[in-house]
């Protein structure tokens, strides 16, 4: 590796994209060359988040597709659904690479991410560029890829939790519910009353019930693993705590399995992956076993009086949910080992 | 109402106790005579308790039957499970009325409890006696009964949420799947690793998966409504918040119902009772909008694409699943209005 | 009592709005005749306020000087600073009780108010009315008073710990350090980037470092209570937590006092007043023993080795230093027992 | 560096134990021999701390003094008070280089020791060998040390944050008094009453008040800067928040001087080393700003009102309060750059 991967972050003043500079800055293969925000470009990033000073205080430029394809290999978008449709095709028309941490090219139908993100889609012919980078799923189509899709946060827990099961032929995929529970800071960093802090502090919520843009991601994928539509009962909630999403998923088992088939099946399926650590029997993952670090905790309970089994899958959100996937793509795109750069022990406590 | 009617709490050093202190000594038809804990009797209850300092600083007693018949009219019982089935049958034999807030006397079958409680049940001639105190539901047993178990916490978020939709049709009673989260303080107050705060801080657990002992309670009660037996899949969750508990519910409808039809149902249904509150269609309560309070709040999202319903109730764990219940027992039992020292807006924010 | 004093709420969608309806509407001498806000005047308080759905869904109206003074006696005006400089004048001209909770006339000398408030302060024929109410010391004022300005948070608080001290002479008013805390609802409703859930959770913040507007206010009570201008040290911090103040008081002693003199003494000060509480000898109040109550709770440290104090006193800030002290007034003013609505336990846990 | 310097941790169950190894475990010149547990040896240190699993899941061992001296080079002793002083003369005598994370070799004086800490001190033929290790001030003695005694993490908060104003006789330091708060980690993991969740949460507290056994600490070292004897008010307080320290420190200004004079001095105090960094006027730090890594961020606010200077600084407590600061040591000790294995970002939000 002599020479380092130059990459440019857009908007580096949201959740995802600190979350970026945090990994970057110590990954060994790649440069931060530019940190960019349309709406603060000028002052230094560390004005808006202070525990960068001294470390990161670079300016945030403003977006220049131009300077950018001169001055970078490969571009983190991490911008608001909506922005990437438009930004996402001018840069790989320049010829950049990019990872896009948006939602706006992981549905590959148009007319289905309008009904759900309620946005006019990317023109199809950049849908069909970009490779979906659930990496422990797919991450065979993002090596020498030059344009990832990076998932969304609560399909990221969910779909690593369910598959196996499915393709194992342990559970019915016709019937899945899936409760799923999400930190606050999957929001974003816009201030608004439901996240004001006496609002959220000491409350739990449901929002979006039925109604949230991830159901289509997750059943897209979900259909294509099982090789037929799926749908899903999926309803989100939010906990008084800032990272940390735990989807708790219902299935009907197909067969008499036990807790130890579901642990065999997904030590095997997992086995050569980093990122994806299996508990024992009589286990459940809690969030903070994850905080801060790129893992997805799996755990299971077979309920032989109801005939279904509990699956429990937690991450991190903002990392294996967002910017540690994202880099984790990176990773596999450049042909570097998936950890480079994420071998972060979680925080605890 | 010319005589108060006279009260003893044991266990008035656990969270159940000291909230039964916070309403009843508000209570215009109560008085406290004498609070008790067998492990602490001696010391003022504001030792422990320094919130109470100056107002209720009475010494604990410890447990005399003897005593407790000639001074007061009715015990409550917030002790552990596994002491109540003791204790309580002494007091019924003293001639003593008992609200007893333990699990204890809740199944029917004492074969069930000791499945599930891991505890040699009471006596089957005491079982008997004791009328389950759903209020809503059970109201009219309450009415001049003597002892009433008073029903768990996440059982009465639960049945609350359920029961409506079961007695009208609305759902399919056979493939309920219900998603329960608590916050802590329904661990009770013993201090141990799992609740220590850092460990328990910017957490989200899952726990007792299949085990947890409300179930067959839950199952007993929508047995009894259905009119056949009942299983359901019953998941529980700590929240890193002191109270508040959300059930989140998944059933199939039996129709082509709307979220309309659910809510009209459940407002006739609950017509005539002060503490159960049914949102709007699209709005989903909080468990910070009963915060401190006795009320349930109920709402709902019926999914057309999955026919399937998610209803969502909410209560706060002590209150309305503990002591603020057992006070609406203890009016209803004495002919009094439900809300009688209950009627305290929750507290927000 | 046959008569119930009729009140309107200006500013009933703020937090200190919504808690003056929360004891209100329990008040058994008060009928909250109209619930008022500016902002969002012909919705029903419920529909932003969800806890009183079903319990206080009147519609808020708009602020109609004229209707007020036909139909209400007093008129709590809880609206933000600058607002009140120009209402209050309006509410007295049309002959109105008021009491007001924003901070427009706690301070006597107008060109102060501008220098700390940086707003135009209020005509000094209105300053000269207002009756300052910080109940536990000038109480005697309130009574048949017809104005009074409800004292802040971090002054209730700060003053009620340091009076007795100054004015039995065990300490040296001369050189006071306050290290003030404060839980996140003292910001108010707005919602904003310091306060959003992710910033402000698992995070200790200094703010208005000497720069606070509660300076000023501290210093003219003190100054009035030592007979001599009083200059102190005065620093705010903002903790993870919803409701509580602490405040951390520092003062050399002016003798070789004891933590049982300053006990004494201020159980002597305090002795006939019912929200005040001090702790004995070594035991220290924490904020959540006030918790949606109307107590001060005080502790005491002496220090041979440094020769100074320190003294603790916590409030809840919305109740005693807002809401909870403005009804307390109100009981004042109209000759009613100060308890009388008040006297809730606090919520613990 | 061809060969690793292997190490012990003693205490690997404790926080301070378990945050050596999240940073030691990626340390490029550091192997972990050995993680010790005199109470769970035998089990794998990943069943009590399963954010472990899979990456650091070996064995406990108990203690085995002529093992270690076989087998390691250093062993850090994250051991109670009162453990390490028997203890870590056994090392020492084998041979083995200590870093004391205890508070057990900090105070020269035993007898001092013995007053606040209420054990037997070690004896003076180690106390005199162990190398006081605050970084930034006594780094220099580090350098070839093999014994080096780990300060406190209330001391390092509030010794980084007054010493560059003494030495530049900014503050007159015969009057200084340190207003501390810090997160439940400080109180490590062992459960009780006071740190149960649903008692800690929603709740602030005062502890220790003029008790705290880091007040000879801080008044040594403060002693030893200034040159003759010093005392100092300290408060100690605990946040409803999991990591972090907040020293709020006021001194009387010993001239005119400025905010900026204080940044000034600072800045030049501090100029070569890496992980302490000086706000800008009117800014000042958070605790969050420094979550999960260690630094130390420092803030003025001089009053000219009152001719005191207020002096705010902020660690994360189990990093630079310990961990962090004792593989700083272990750097200086070895002649390695501070920053090695240490060069994290703080985790924001």
């Amino acid at each position: 590796m002599t020479q380092k991967c130059k990459v440019a972050i857009v908007g580096s003043t949201g959740y995802g994209g600190v979350e970026l500079i945090r990994f970057l800055y110590l990954h060994p293969h790649v440069e931060i060359t530019s940190v960019i925000s349309s709406s603060t470009s000028g002052v230094s990033i560390a004005e808006g988040f202070p525990h960068l000073t001294g470390i990161v205080d670079q300016k945030l430029d403003g977006i220049d597709i131009v300077k950018m394809a001169e001055e970078v290999d490969l571009v983190f978008t991490a911008t608001p659904s909506g922005v990437s449709t438009k930004l996402v095709p001018q840069l790989i028309d320049a010829g950049l690479k990019v990872i896009d941490l948006s939602g706006d090219f992981r549905l590959t139908d148009g007319a289905e991410y309008e009904a759900w993100y309620k946005h006019s889609p990317a023109e199809d012919i950049y849908l069909d560029q970009a490779v979906y980078g659930l990496s422990e799923i797919y991450g065979e189509n993002a090596a020498g890829a030059s344009f990832i899709s990076n998932p969304g946060c609560y399909p990221t827990a969910t779909l690593l939790g369910l598959i196996p099961a499915i393709k194992a032929g342990l559970i019915d995929h016709r019937s899945i519910i899936i409760d799923a529970k999400s930190g606050v800071s999957g929001a974003g960093r816009g201030a608004s009353l439901s996240f004001h802090y006496p609002e959220m502090n000491e409350n739990f919520k449901a929002y979006k019930v039925n109604k949230h843009q991830h159901i289509p991601e997750i059943e897209q994928v979900l259909s294509d693993q099982a090789g037929e539509p799926v749908t899903v009962t999926f309803t989100t909630h939010l906990v008084p705590m800032t990272r940390g999403i735990m989807s708790t998923m219902y299935a009907p088992l197909k067969g008499e399995y036990t807790d130890q088939d579901f642990i065999d099946v997904y030590k095997q399926y997992y086995e050569n992956r980093s990122f994806v650590r299996i508990r024992e029997k009589g286990i459940w993952p809690a969030t903070k076993e994850v905080f801060a670090s790129n893992y997805c905790d799996i755990g299971f309970a077979v309920d032989k009086r109801t005939g279904r089994v509990t699956i429990i899958s937690v991450i991190d959100n903002i990392v294996k949910g967002a910017a540690g996937q994202a880099i984790q793509n990176l990773n596999l795109m450049m042909g570097w080992d998936e950890q480079t750069g994420l071998n972060f022990l979680p925080v605890y406590p």
